[in-house]
């Protein structure tokens, strides 16, 4: 995305990028077939639940003014629009914790007024979202989220782990009030007893554990051992919904001995009830409200605005990351105009305004990765199984499946046409190393000595299914939960809450900011084994020392903000806090870090810029020779890597004993699937490999291949051996 | 162990044997310093928990005439004389299950009879017990324990499976009895009330599968990446009883808003209240018994004979499988000959005795064989920093690896020196076979390429720390169980189920007919898997048809012996179907199984002496130029694998197509311990090399590596594929 601030040149760019690919978003999501359900399921569930219940907070927030109802109705009717004639369809809206914060606080402002009161509380903040939208058109025209290639992973994933902090903050917070007798209800009854709420309690323990437990196992299932393909398969694709199922059966089992009440389930009116509908015509109020008002809703306006336009930005980065390889353009600037649309549009009718929300964007686009893996190596095994049928070479095999691969590859026009040609170089290169290691080209493949299925895994380029119908398909499933809401009663509020921890631990593999955290904590005789795993480039290039310092710096910061979000409503504008963090990162801690290293924990394209004569240096001295070296021994280690094997920085054969960052070998790597097979899942963001897409993508990162042996991390943990 | 027939000859051979080594296994326990208490502990909280139950359910069953203290006695008093002046000092005794179900039913009996009654169980039960010590005293002397050799892997793993089974069967017969009123309880009283007794139900669940998933874990922690290695090790060492004390005190979090007797608590008097006593003056009363029913004894004495006989022996025999490469001699007869004695001796004073057990025995030498290799491990890894701080080269400090290792080996007078020599000569030719890999044996060492712990870890073969002190430790302690009996009464009896659990799960492992059920339920695409870990000789040699069968069958005999066990008296007599194996195995299996297929499943040494010309004529012509092979892709080969690589039987490199079970490496392998990093326990049992150990020892199994290429399974696995 390039950087411009010419009024409207943003969304122009956006559209024209986003129409040219606007047919085969619908046409390659339909020929995806059956399969689109997968990823459609688990995003409907990580979408509708957490929004169920933000629903009941908001209910019991606002003396039942909004409901589960009404969020459920903005969620689906924003991520319908929005899979339509949105820009990125990858990104998920939804209503999110700070909207109901914010709601919240406008609700007690309005209710203590005798000009609003409870009555006109829903006209008013009608007037906030015409407030909002009117900023967001001003933010959108004015090509405000250009920043967003300032905002760098050190921003971004201090995000993502701050929304896993306070999905796990709510997720322990509900489980401690099931010992607790809720607000609003009957302290009588008879599942408020000590012995009963007790029971209650370790019965939510029980559910919550178990949803969390067999949740994050069955995410595991395709690795799993046992079972046969297609069951592993189910399980992996829709294990987490099933399990929703199956703890809000168990939750069942014990009911003719238990009063009613337990285990608490969810509690909202049905949408036929009375006064459900009471808001949607909320547009004719909206003149009643005093005009001082009017002109004070532009306060919360603005902080709403502020929110909205980081929020939603940064769930379309994270759903963009580089690892995922997306070959569609992002759509930031048009995209928070229709944002201005939708909240116009919320406010009117009187329902909270959904934004992008994290972790579902980008959980949807690792969704995606997975079923787009599954629909290329189904077609490239049957082709390989039709080959080898036919008594072909090795040589022809790999031509083949090439061929095969390039028909699934959609010819998009607008793309760059030497990118295109790269992913496909990329395949061909990594496949005939791979057969050239095999020894014979030429001769009959036989099956029983080629595991065609490992194979095909170990070559595949991580790649999404771009497109727009599983939005489309989650969003409207999302509003079916409103007619659906006597069967979403029926599930325990524990097993919501064990659903919460689910997302929050899902959200953390692929976060760097995370994995430095673990590696503090890792004992320094253990890192090795972090550097046979796959691993960011900073493990290697950067001292443990900086790393440290770095993350303690980022772990300080992210403790901050999550102490702001306490404070009772300024807590709303941590936002603030995170946007802090590029003027931060840009101007302040150059000053502490030393320029490679700093690009190497968070890579910022702006001063990769910079940096660029220096790339294209080590780039002509290596990158273009790649393909001559053949087979020496670092294409032995690209193939080794990329076939899940481990790299041993360790071994006692490489000799060179200093970083050298120079020795970039760019063009040789390939952005590869690391498609982790023990553990069974797409885990692209552990791969120091991150592609490049379009031409003013940040420079792709490598790894220095030369640095294999005495890595910055070895010789500190060698120093730790010898004390 | 020699088959002998002859009077009182195999008593002799044992105690020949083990006289030879006697001050060893003491001088032996104290060198190894406080790290004994690791393996100490670990069995004494195996030991006493379920002795703990069993009384618990002894004193239900006789009306509290016997009790936990009377179970800790026997256990403690009859483990300590074994220890000192047992035979084989790694089986472990306790009051088992069995022993329970006798003494309930024996109870029942004497009950109903006016002329025993309540009054004269006690003195009753003594001339069982004399009856019974009569037998076994017979059978020691006629040398019955020969009988072991034709005790193959089928049946002593299947009693291992069939223990696992009653141990699981119980955890959940507990955790479900949680939810119910206990017998013999006031059930007016306030906990009993259904909404106590729901919550008391669910926090057993919360408990005991806390401790459950803890302990699981904390025996992993040696394998953890986080947190100072002897936090790791300590964890890994104390772990267990650790989180007993952790769930204990977790137990306690909600006393305060429960009433007391939730969560349900161990139940036993104070070894100090009156009538606590009562049972050890019971040899007053043996002479009031009525003649009939002194004769009548014999008949309950036959049956616990038969049982002990069959239990302290197969107990025995699992504390010493060949996987363990243990040095020192068995002692079966003597063992049984001393065990008649104590059964004698508690009898006498009216307390039931204990015998060998299940999967406390085998649990023991697993822990003692990680105690010898942390111990080998420190001292080797001492004199490798040293030599490199002397700037050795890779020869000189192999050498001074080897020199320190030869010093770690007790000389032992009784032993084969052919087989010392052997043992050192393998260390030395692995690592010769290291040093060569790496290149330059003569330059001085580099630390920073060269990572000594790791080295070390693959180098090291499984060793047993073989010594009497843990024994007479835990024994003791078990015996101040009894004056810790307040403090035991803590422990929350759910925290004893989860227990439970753990100790059936952590007999898994090793269990090649567990692993063999396992690999039925692997889907056959997957099977490539079990050949990349380590695994038994079968999974290549054996086509999995064959494999299958053979465990089909296996686990209907397991079926069978369960079911029977659910009979209420007979039901004591499961051991008789398990003994019912060695004809089975003996004359009936070799009709419907090949006879190498048959000894690679059930390694039987009576059938193998017939296959010995075989053996020989295939070692000659491999095993004996072994040592001349140096380098080639065979050695190779077992270097990969002894440094914990993964071993690629799907290669493509390969091309060998068809099982030639006759290349045996015999001479080649070394006992290498397979000290398995990534789950950080000592699995011995999985590698398909096993030790000899004396002349007399079953021939030792070794991997078929010629096979590597084109297993049974895989090809197997491949006909799945090509459905």
């Amino acid at each position: 995305m390039e950087e411009t601030f010419v009024p409207l040149e943003g969304i122009k760019n956006d559209l024209r990028g986003r129409l040219m690919c606007y047919k085969q978003d619908w046409t390659g999501g339909i020929k995806a077939g059956l399969r689109i359900w997968a990823p459609t399921t688990y995003i409907f569930f990580a979408s509708a639940i957490p929004v169920i219940s933000f629903g009941e907070q908001l209910e019991r927030d606002t003396d039942g003014v909004l409901t589960a109802v009404q969020t459920l109705a903005s969620t689906s009717i924003c991520g319908m629009i929005h899979s339509i004639i949105g820009g990125q369809p990858l990104l998920i809206l939804g209503v999110a914790e700070p909207t109901v914060i914010m709601y919240t606080f406008m609700f007690n402002f309005a209710k203590e007024r005798a000009e609003l009161g409870r009555e006109l509380f829903l006209a008013w903040t009608g007037w906030v979202c015409v407030w909002t939208a009117l900023l967001l058109f001003l933010l959108a025209i004015l090509g405000a989220c250009s920043i967003i290639n300032r905002f760098t992973r050190i921003a971004g994933e201090l995000f993502g782990l701050l929304i896993a902090m306070l999905f796990m903050q709510q997720a322990i917070k509900g489980l401690v009030d099931e010992f607790r007798i809720p607000e609003r209800q009957n302290p009588k009854a008879i599942e408020f007893l000590p012995s009963w709420r007790f029971a209650n309690g370790m019965f939510a323990l029980v559910l919550s554990f178990g949803l969390l437990l067999t949740a994050l196992r069955s995410r595991k299932a395709r690795s799993w051992r046992y079972g046969s393909g297609w069951l592993r398969s189910l399980i992996a694709d829709y294990g987490v919904p099933l399990m929703v199922l199956v703890w809000t059966g168990v939750s069942y089992i014990p009911s003719s001995s238990v009063p009613s009440g337990i285990p608490r389930r969810l509690f909202s009116p049905n949408p036929w009830s009375p006064g459900a509908y009471e808001n949607w015509t909320v547009i004719k109020d909206m003149l009643q409200v005093p005009v001082v008002y009017i002109i004070g809703a532009f306060i919360p306006a603005t902080m709403i605005a502020v929110l909205y336009y980081f929020d939603h930005s940064v769930a379309s980065q994270l759903a963009q990351q580089n690892e995922f390889n997306l070959r569609k353009p992002s759509s930031y600037h048009y995209d928070l105009l229709l944002l201005g649309f939708l909240t116009l549009m919320c406010g009117l009718i009187g329902i909270p305004p959904a934004n992008g929300v994290i972790p579902q964007s980008p959980m949807h686009t690792k969704s995606l990765a997975t079923l787009k893996h599954q629909l290329l190596r189904n077609r490239l095994v049957a082709t390989a199984r039709k080959s080898i049928g036919k008594n072909a070479s090795l040589g022809q095999l790999y031509g083949n499946m090439q061929e095969a691969y390039h028909q699934m590859q959609t010819p998009l026009v607008y793309q760059d046409p030497s990118a295109r040609t790269q992913g496909l170089k990329e395949l061909k290169e990594s496949t005939i190393i791979a057969a050239t290691s095999m020894g014979n080209m030429d001769a009959p493949v036989d099956e029983t000595l080629f595991d065609v299925e490992k194979e095909i895994d170990d070559l595949l380029p991580v790649e999404v299914k771009e497109q727009r119908l599983s939005n489309l398909l989650q969003s409207t499933m999302v509003g079916g939960c409103v007619a659906a809401m006597p069967l979403l009663k029926k599930i325990p509020t524990s097993v919501l809450w064990g659903y919460f921890a689910f997302m929050a631990i899902e959200s953390l593999p692929g976060n760097q900011f995370w994995e430095r955290i673990l590696l503090l904590f890792t004992a320094p005789s253990r890192r090795y084994k972090v550097l046979e795993d796959y691993h960011a480039t900073f493990v290697e290039t950067v001292p443990f020392k900086t790393i440290a310092t770095f993350t303690i710096f980022q772990t300080l910061y992210l403790l901050v903000c999550f102490g702001l979000t306490w404070v009772p409503i300024a807590g709303v504008m941590f936002p603030m806090m995170i946007m802090l963090l590029v003027p931060v990162r840009q101007y302040f801690l150059p000053r502490f870090f030393k320029g490679p290293h700093l690009q190497d924990l968070d890579a910022a394209s702006y001063e990769e810029q910079t940096a660029l004569p220096y790339n294209i240096a080590t780039q002509s001295e290596f990158g273009a020779g790649a393909s001559q070296v053949g087979e020496g021994e670092i294409l032995d280690e690209v193939i080794t890597r990329s076939r899940g094997e481990f790299r041993r920085t360790n071994s006692p054969k490489v000799t060179s004993s200093t970083p050298t960052p120079g020795n970039d070998l760019k063009g040789l790597q390939s952005p590869r699937l690391s498609f982790n097979s023990r553990r069974g899942e797409l885990s692209a963001e552990h791969s120091p490999r991150s592609g490049t897409r379009g031409p003013h993508s940040p420079m792709a990162r490598e790894v220095r291949l030369a640095n294999l042996g005495r890595s910055p991390l070895s010789s500190d943990s060698k120093q730790h051996n010898n004390k």
